[in-house]
């Protein structure tokens, strides 16, 4: 009896998840099995959060993922390399593996799986998408059977705490960065999350497990916060929306057949459109009162309708819940079968997701130019967006700024290619000062 | 190769689930080595939805149950004879059971678990609880390691529908639920919706597995939404609530402990509180914004927070997406092992929680009194609350219904046996008309 697991790295998930493990009354009685036999850091010296007894803090953090005695490996050290590295050999050495790492698993998934499956062993991630919130393992079993068409998510807690402020204070973008910076809640370099590169690496996780095929992240259109400003949160205000950064896939042929016998051409790898960026987002949708740190990820998919998760996206407690149920789970499978692999828990797709560029998406778009204040530039907008196709839900003269007039057109559903073609037209009027916005409309 | 399925049931969930099992193109591959060998109905003659070959369709349920080359039982039936009997045998056949009956497993759990730990195979319900919505494999498997705290659930589509058009329409209980009869959204005979029991059904399956211990449905309180006036709807709005009917399952000695290495005192079974009541929930509260036939379920877990599963609570669809998929993860289950469970699917718990009685519970209440207009009455009504221990969060004198003033108090949390007492003793008093309401508060 007793699974014995070897952690590498001790920071604020580590710890959480060491001091969940060690903290076992009161939670199910199996994780009563688990043993910590190594934890690898770099600093063994350093002095930690969490007590363990002599011998199992090392720095020799390759001895771990070699043990013999080892049966689970939980890599929480993030970062690409020596993780990577780590993870590869310990699957070498027929551990199965634990791991929080959204960075890692979308830039080398198609890697690591391919090892797992070689070796037929278990690669869990819960903890890489949404925290606590359980979306990873809910796709692969309890939605299993749908056709998913669409997945969209708040998946970075900095970003969504940011507009939230944007939105409820009327600050700007600098001021609210400065502050959640200081209150811990940006990093002091904060690329990854207000570029969209940390929702990036999600929705490519999210959508390789949702629609059966592996993702390249190079193709995963990515646009951050940094040019969202208080004018367009306002608009989008009046107009019934507020803005969110959402990471989106989505199949480019929805199945939508309700449920009738007939065979859909369907692929099960289909061609998707996968992208993060600003989005205005009606009110009354379930993401809009999404707030704060909170996460969201809403499945839509067929015969199932809409669900969606909903919780802490980051945080000790809530990424140690995620850790240890992965590690619980596998304790469970490991107890219900050492030689077969749970093939809805296994990455059996090998092929690679078709993403089509965003020239090619159709969404609905919010813009605003400033124009000199000349008659019939309305006119001339619409004429022009015509033109390419481009048919219009709204076109309104809102407010001035200075001598130019502020003018925002809201799109129906078009071809993203179009309205660029469009707007490079009109960039070219004599009337128009500039665009100084365009947004995705949800 | 293959696993054979006998279907109990082709009414609305089974001829949806019948029409995806068919429908596998696009869908997960592993859907296409499910066979459905029998279907069982009470009239074969009758025309249905989905065509299957002749000799599949019979009326001879008993031979599905005991057919020698099925493996899983998929109940969908409904009701509590023959669906009890008939899943008892096929248990006793040693095949393994998916069901969506909330109302059989919710009063028969006991038997039917024990038989089935016995026979050695699984019982999987995700569709007894919250239609389309994952919510019991997320807690058996993705929360697994939390300590649970506590469930509460929106997990009756047609209350809420009824509270929502009488909350945006201003009409009464009786109008919309008429409008709902006709509309489908409540059944000819709502008693089982409109007074809470069928809540009471899901909230003591999801304490069950949330607790880790058998819950007696007789001992889960159970308050419908016959009561609620559009009065109480109207002074909740006024002070920052709405009326939902939720089901709430709650550890009595709730487990905060912050990641803390001491062993707690906390039971796995542990003393609960179990009860479904309509109840003001303030209106910036994750559950005030579940509108509609729309289920919610937030548990809140330690060290993981609070997280929200969201989604439609019934339908075909959805409920077919349950059922499939408890049918897929059995195949995947076989897959990998014919011989061990795997034990976070299996029941584990022998025990029953124990249920304190309603008296003892804590809460907040809303109460409104119709009262003589004399002067003193408030402070009347302060002081014999405070007799008992009952201390006052507001209490506002707002408006008249004829001759007679209205007052409404808002206590803190406090147990509601001190509260039954003072208004016991405040029903005595000369100046009090009556007590029109009395609701929890969230």
């Amino acid at each position: 009896m007793g699974v014995k697991i070897g952690i590498l790295g001790l920071g604020t998930v580590g710890t959480g998840t060491v001091q969940l493990l060690l903290s076992s009354a009161g939670r199910h009685p199996m994780l009563k099995e688990i043993e910590i036999l190594k934890v690898g850091v770099r600093s063994p010296e350093k002095s930690r959060e969490v007590e363990l007894p002599f011998g199992i803090v090392t720095s020799d953090i390759e001895s771990i993922v070699t043990h013999p005695e080892i049966d689970i490996i939980v890599e929480v050290m993030g970062g690409i390399e020596p993780a990577r590295e780590l993870i590869l050999k310990a699957i070498e050495n027929g551990k199965h593996i634990v791991t929080a790492n959204k960075a890692l698993i979308s830039r080398y998934g198609d890697e690591i799986f391919s090892a797992a499956n070689k070796a037929g062993v278990y690669v869990m991630l819960e903890a890489a998408v949404g925290g606590g919130i359980p979306v990873v393992q809910p796709l692969k079993q309890s939605l299993s059977v749908n056709r998913i068409n669409t997945i969209t998510g708040i998946v970075n807690g900095t970003t969504n705490y940011i507009l939230t402020r944007m939105q409820t204070e009327g600050s700007s973008f600098e001021d609210v960065l400065a502050d959640a910076q200081q209150l811990g809640y940006a990093e002091a370099d904060p690329t990854a999350d207000v570029e969209g590169l940390d929702a990036a690496d999600k929705i490519s996780i999210l959508a390789s497990i949702s629609f059966g095929g592996r993702i390249n992240l190079k193709e995963v259109y990515c646009e951050g916060i940094r040019q969202v400003s208080q004018t367009d949160i306002a608009y989008a205000e009046k107009l019934g929306f507020v803005i969110k950064l959402l990471a989106i896939a989505k199949r480019n042929t929805p199945s939508s057949s309700p449920l009738s016998h007939s065979p859909l051409p369907t692929p099960y790898s289909p061609s998707l459109s996968v992208r993060v960026h600003p989005t205005l987002v009606p009110v009354n949708h379930p993401l809009a009162s999404i707030n704060g740190v909170f996460n969201a990820i809403l499945v839509e998919g067929e015969p199932l309708g809409q669900v969606m998760f909903f919780g802490p996206g980051a945080g000790a407690g809530a990424t140690a819940s995620a850790v240890s149920s992965d590690i619980l789970n596998l304790v469970a499978l490991l107890k219900a079968s050492t030689t077969s692999l749970n093939p809805l828990l296994t990455c059996a797709h090998q092929d690679y997701c078709q993403i089509s560029p965003i020239e090619e998406q159709i969404t609905r778009f919010y813009a605003r130019f400033l124009t000199k204040d000349q008659p019939g530039v309305i006119g001339k907008l619409g004429t022009c967006f015509g033109k390419y196709g481009v048919s219009l839900e709204s076109i309104v003269q809102k407010g001035f700024q200075g001598e130019l007039a502020e003018i925002v057109v809201v799109t129906h559903d078009v071809t993203e290619g179009n309205v660029r073609k469009a707007l490079a037209e009109i960039r070219t009027f004599d009337a128009i000062d500039s665009i100084p916005s365009l947004l995705r409309v949800l």
